[in-house]
């Protein structure tokens, strides 16, 4: 069993920040993710993508910023459970919780920090009759490491940005790449759409419009792909992976069955101080919502801060808190 | 008359950011600040300080903050008036706004933001009969410019931080320095203590303790001041300058005079927008109040998104905003 002051549900940026605010407090974090690594969707989706709302920063890359924060709170030396689900929250007599991970973690905390964002994510998946078959063996709903597919034959899926970059960046990587998309026009960028028809028309991928994915064959591991077109011609392409990039779908998960008012896949929350309406239980970041809710990651920030001054009567019953400034006082590190 | 779409009333960290959120909804800020510069306290009490709690940034000098915030805001080339102070108000037919400054500068505008953090900062004075006599002869609050006093004889008064600060740095400048101090320990850091009581026993500066300031002399400028101990000697030294550095006090100023909720120098705000009850007046940063309010940075910059969300409505009564995030749009200049 883990025990800790306060249990972040979600390390993204604003669960990260969360725990130096917490730690201004002198209150102990664990963050839980289901994701394998911190930084929520600026990690797990657009990593190299600039940011520039965040204040203080013209442009930064989002690895960058979660790198930053990630820094920031290291004087209050938080742990965490990644790649793990949160299943099961249970209260205790004194009014503490204990949380269980869908992997048996057992974390006991006073404070229970839902910092979600659009909670876990779920890749969109193609309607495969065998597509479970394959997964881990041949299909793939995300490019973790590129170098996975370098000299492979790579089928992609899908007409977003995901798919035109992906298929971009393996060009080079891969043995052949062949892209399969259901319309004549993409979603994504117009630019990264220009750049693969120059690479379909020079010869460098095959780009499959107006076509469906309809069968996926393999011994045990992926090996070709049944296509169907639009006039129902059929195609089947020999393929070592299959990368279906059709988005990602948020999903609130088992903390929609916790009792907390849910509007809108989005938990209510009151705004003095970001709690739920459940004792003991705050919601910060994309995953609340009240009257005037923006989602940006700067107002997640705010709701971390006010949230932990709330949660600090829950950790220190007994003691009255003093607010100090860190330019006065610096941080002192656990 | 300048037009604008917001004035934003304060130029410190969170007016400044203020206008990148406006500029993304296509409304263009004007900023009148009473201090000669941008960045609020920031650049005028503690630019070279670290600042630990700026969401990123695991540490940056405040000065830095308001640079970057500066850089921020470029592509919506915001319009200042600096120096002048907000002195009168009057509503138009329309709705919108004229604001008059102290040096009658009129600004007219759809919305007003008051970003004024402490309100307008006046030194703390010295109770002495004939002092604005020698204001600007003689006399200074600030040190705005150290050369001014190269090869001049320099009075300090004072025990806190500046006062210790400036006796260090112009020790190396002026012809003489002396410091004045009611008390026999300083307020101020102990390390820059030590270095004056240093300073003071190698004959580098004289340091005068438990001694108040009496009367100053002079004819059109001052050159000289008396001093009194506690035991009631007196003690006249020949002088340039007399700085007294016994802190800022923060006024409210005219703006408590426009029929907004005020709550100990603050104004009371509706969490949903930021506003304050006077149609088209907003208030964000250190200068409102609302249950929980937190006296952060990165609060005020959580309220001006929200704030400028709410006054999109004013700017652009015909329009619905549509929310786009920078990921995707990037930030389109005006």
């Amino acid at each position: 069993m883990i025990t800790t002051d306060i249990c972040i549900i979600g390390a993204g940026p604003v669960g990260l920040f969360a725990v130096f605010e917490a730690g201004l407090l002198k209150m102990r974090c664990h963050l839980i993710d289901y994701l394998p690594q911190v930084g929520g969707q600026l990690s797990e989706i657009y990593p190299q993508k600039p940011i520039y709302d965040i204040p203080g920063y013209p442009e930064i890359k989002a690895q960058e910023l979660v790198d930053n924060l990630m820094d920031q709170i290291k004087p209050f030396k938080p742990t965490f459970t990644l790649g793990e689900r949160v299943d099961h929250l249970a209260k205790q007599a004194d009014g503490s919780y204990i949380i269980t991970t869908n992997d048996n973690t057992q974390v006991h905390a006073q404070v229970i920090v839902i910092a979600g964002g659009l909670g876990v994510f779920e890749p969109r998946k193609p309607v495969l009759e065998n597509l479970d078959h394959f997964e881990g063996k041949g299909v793939a709903y995300m490019v973790k490491n590129p170098e996975t597919f370098r000299n492979k034959k790579v089928v992609l899926a899908g007409g977003g940005d995901s798919a035109l970059d992906w298929t971009i960046y393996l060009a080079n990587v891969a043995e052949r790449v062949t892209l399969v998309h259901r319309n004549e026009t993409f979603r994504g960028a117009p630019d990264s759409a220009a750049k693969v028809f120059d690479l379909a028309n020079n010869g460098k991928i095959d780009l499959i419009l107006s076509a469906n994915l309809k069968e996926l064959n393999g011994n045990g591991k992926l090996s070709s792909i049944k296509l169907e077109s639009k006039n129902k011609e059929e195609l089947t392409i020999d393929t070592d992976y299959l990368i279906p990039l059709f988005g990602l779908s948020p999903k609130l998960g088992p903390i929609a069955d916790w009792g907390l008012n849910i509007d809108k896949n989005a938990i209510e929350v009151d705004t003095r101080d970001y709690s739920t309406g459940v004792e003991r239980i705050y919601a910060i970041g994309d995953i609340n919502t009240y009257p005037g809710k923006l989602k940006l990651i700067l107002c997640g920030f705010h709701e971390a801060a006010i949230m932990m001054h709330s949660a600090f009567k829950y950790v220190y019953p007994d003691q009255k808190l003093s607010f100090k400034y860190t330019t006065v006082n610096g941080v002192n590190a656990f």
